[in-house]
């Protein structure tokens, strides 16, 4: 899909982001509940936004990380404490990226305009981009779906991308390792490149990613 | 909530009808891995109802039980075979209802109007609903979302029930078993009688149900 992409747009949590420390630092505040209680959050946050955005009940995503904790803690029994719960979501602001994030950025930054779209909040967004020194790699902005009061998949969000950086939709890259933000982002029109770093299943909704990798380091030879 | 209420709609799947014979079959045909599959097919199932109504991109519920099938075969190594395939899907065309349903449902018809308000593809309900002879329980109607080209809980949805029963949301009782379900009724205006089986955790999304139960015996009681 060599010429065609003008512009590369990344999902930011889990896919440049690691959120492996929020289970690291979940375990050491709930021992031998860290693994079950990052799963329970993570799966319920995504829930939440997805419910939130069909009931037309919106809230930003600072809250609903804060209202799935509280409840992935209740479920699994665990008690509700503020100072832990608040370094729990403290965690997102200073997430490491994977490995290979820095180098593969800097590289395909000298190709095309790069921008982060996401659901964050944009504090969120803003705070881990500078803790990782990332701000002057995404010239095309930090693109938060704040604004449109819906989350991902939802297209409208999609739109944002496109209007911010000026590219038709059939010439973004759009990267991510959620295989339902690739799908969402593929019906919306882009070339999608899902990082499939678990080896799952590609989503049964209907469209297909233009290219599965295992690493953003991979997506440049895509690009020719 | 005594005399307000003078209409009661009911979801179906989990609510009325158990899909644990799902499971079981599950096992015969998977052996050692039917609970498994029976969880991340049902987990995916309700994510590809939101994610499709987000993305603008509704298939009927019989697609997506099939879509979702495959997904979850696949996620667990599992080869997807046709005729096994098949006989899952049309397993939700004979669920049981749970042991309480019918003598609860009997009794509340004496007092006013039950409908049902399912995700379920029309046919797909009729089927159920027939097997368990209960389709003159329902002269509310058995409803589908099928029309609005949207799943639960879009308000579009629930604003099926107010339309076809006459009934304003204000006075309409609504029971599920899907904790999200019922906030999303809630949401939109109704009354909400949560089945609350499993003892889960309320779900945080800013509206409570306004009774929690354990069974559906449990309802009369609260109309006074």
């Amino acid at each position: 899909m060599t010429s065609e992409i003008s512009a590369l747009v990344f999902d930011a949590y889990g896919t440049l982001f690691d959120v492996h420390s929020v289970a690291r630092l979940a375990e050491s505040l709930y021992p031998g509940k860290g693994a079950a209680l990052s799963a329970a959050w993570r799966t319920k946050q995504l829930e939440y936004t997805w419910l939130r955005s069909l009931m037309g009940r919106y809230e930003d995503f600072n809250r609903v990380t804060v209202s799935s904790l509280g409840w992935a803690l209740e479920s699994l029994g665990l008690r509700e404490e503020e100072r832990a719960s608040r370094a729990l979501i403290e965690e997102y602001r200073r997430l490491a990226t994977f490995p290979e994030v820095p180098a593969a950025l800097e590289s395909l930054s000298r190709r095309c305009a790069l921008a982060i779209l996401s659901n964050g909040h944009p504090g969120m967004l803003d705070a881990v981009v500078a803790h990782n020194g990332l701000h002057e790699r995404f010239r095309g902005g930090v693109l938060s779906v704040h604004s449109t009061g819906l989350f991902k998949p939802a297209p409208q969000v999609y739109a944002l991308a496109e209007e911010a950086l000026g590219v038709p939709r059939s010439m973004m890259g759009f990267v991510s390792s959620n295989g339902w933000d690739a799908a969402g982002a593929k019906a919306f029109g882009f070339r999608v490149f899902w990082i499939n770093r678990n080896g799952a299943p590609v989503e049964r909704l209907g469209v297909r990613p233009d290219a599965v990798v295992t690493s953003l380091a991979d997506i440049e030879q895509h690009l020719g």
